[in-house]
């Protein structure tokens, strides 16, 4: 285990709300300007004739400390009534947009139309957030995560938001992701020889991970990655905290366990970080695990989990990169 | 002068603020379904990418009962919420947005984009808000209003809201105004047998009813329409009531009077409505004059002028189509 210095960095990839918890104490424990957060966009969709990045701006309004505390997502001290008149008129309501929250959508919308990347804009608004981190989408092609349910396909925020995860999950797929290519933020710190680890958030890991590494050039950049990788298990007590990943792992026939999430990541991770209340899993798996309280209620776990990771981190070997046995002679 | 009956139509041409109170006044005194606002949209423009129809706005907010009483524009219990956030990232905000009111930018936004008419967007904007009458844009088309000032053309809105009105005006002209059709709405309640007064509401005629009558073919149904067409001067005591009418009349080298006023609108008018206030500039008019109260203060100005107008046009004659006389042999 070396020293972390001035130049060390950091890379986490997230989903939404569960991630950016996680996002949140890396931030805050690590110097400015030393954390990349890629950031799914699988969620993404066209709303109103709006682009709307879900798990970018809870990422963009968690670190620039003001995602509303109680919700997860959107804006604090957020009003709705652009969605009253919306109503009135007769137009869909099943999302819910905050009035603050709009002026994203609206300005993000503009920017793309215009033809600029989704990267630039979302540089643009850390720094107008006052945000030190880099956050950067996985891509900046678009790439759409399908939910293939019992009722048929469904777009993600269309399972997600207006069904409200209810129709069994068959099957996960990620349009356009075979063709898409890493963000240039994404690329550059994934292959920076300074990144000292390169964290999986506890988010989803079939609905906020599974996009991001389906860039492919995602996965390729940490199979390579000279960092050890770490995922942190979304599983406490054999259940999730929230949201639908157990529902969704019971669906698609597997364990609700960190066994299932550790094979799940095999042969991209160095390291697993598990609840202690799983701390039974650890006899089964084969990478190191570090077990500790991975429940994120206040700033304080926040910030204690992200430092253990950390510490961690110092003290795992690299693996071989898989790839790089799978082309050995 | 007959008495009106149930089909008796009328037809009103206004542009925001001022126009829309006596637009109101009308619809409050006539029957469900037997008014016609024919609206300017010379002043509308794309703003973040949205479209923005302002005077349509006010006048569907107005005879919806949801016009801010105060402001006259936008939506009563508005909130800026999303200004704030759009100023935080760094967003133009000279052209004030609320929140309630960005409901109808969004929702025009993505119905004008899919290929659809702006007409349609506002009857079922009207249905949706309870107006029982038509409301209908001068054209589908887009006519832009141009304000050619001594610092240079500035876009309607530039001029009007970012500029305050402040760049002393050389002329005005509506960017292709001359391939524009009326809108199916227009067209129809102009030619209707059944319109029984055609009314020009006293909003600016240079900036809110000129676009409108640029439209070759509302020029055109207005010289041929049968009915009465009334103008009710903006001038009262000699000024405007508000906004830039009197600013830009001295600017172009006109007298700030109602004379004026009707040269503006001679061949097209076949009576004019002045203020008390005026009453002196009755002696140089060469058509017949309502000389009344013109100033709006309350609903029950407005009901009151409007009723004087109707009465008043029932008792005027249809003077020669002026396009009929200048082909006659």
């Amino acid at each position: 285990m070396t020293a972390r210095t001035e130049t060390d960095r950091v890379v986490a990839l997230c989903g939404g709300i569960g991630g950016a918890k996680l996002a949140l104490g890396l931030y805050r424990i690590l110097g400015p300007g030393t954390l990349t957060v890629i950031v799914n966009t699988g969620d993404d969709f066209e709303h109103l004739g709006l682009r709307i990045s879900p798990d970018l701006d809870t990422v963009l309004y968690t670190l620039g400390g003001i995602a509303d505390p109680d919700r997860g997502w959107g804006c604090a001290n957020e009003t709705w009534n652009f969605m009253e008149m919306l109503r009135h008129l007769g137009g869909e309501t099943w999302f819910r947009l905050g009035d603050r929250d709009l002026a994203m959508h609206v300005s993000r919308t503009e920017w793309l139309r215009s033809g600029k990347h989704l990267s630039d804009f979302v540089n643009r608004s850390a720094d107008a957030l006052g945000v030190f981190a880099q956050i950067s989408p996985m891509s900046d092609n678009a790439v759409r995560t399908i939910v293939e349910t019992i009722e048929g396909d469904l777009a993600f925020q269309h399972y997600f938001v207006r069904r409200h995860c209810e129709p069994a999950v068959k099957g996960i797929r990620f349009d356009r992701a075979a063709q898409s290519k890493p963000s240039g933020g994404a690329a550059k710190a994934l292959s920076d020889p300074n990144t000292r680890a390169v964290v999986i958030c506890p988010s989803n890991p079939y609905l906020s991970i599974d996009p991001i590494l389906a860039v492919p050039g995602i996965r390729r950049a940490i199979e390579d990655a000279a960092a050890p990788v770490i995922a942190v298990s979304p599983i406490i007590g054999g259940n999730a905290v929230k949201g639908p990943t157990a529902k969704i792992m019971r669906e698609l026939g597997l364990a609700v366990n960190t066994k299932t999430i550790s094979a799940h990541y095999d042969g991209l991770i160095d390291g697993l970080v598990i609840d202690e209340s799983d701390a039974a899993d650890v006899t089964v798996a084969d990478i190191p695990i570090l077990v500790t309280r991975t429940m994120m209620r206040n700033l304080a776990d926040r910030e204690r989990l992200a430092s253990e990771i950390i510490t961690y981190a110092g003290g795992l070997l690299r693996r071989p990169s898989k790839r790089a046995v799978e082309f050995a002679p």
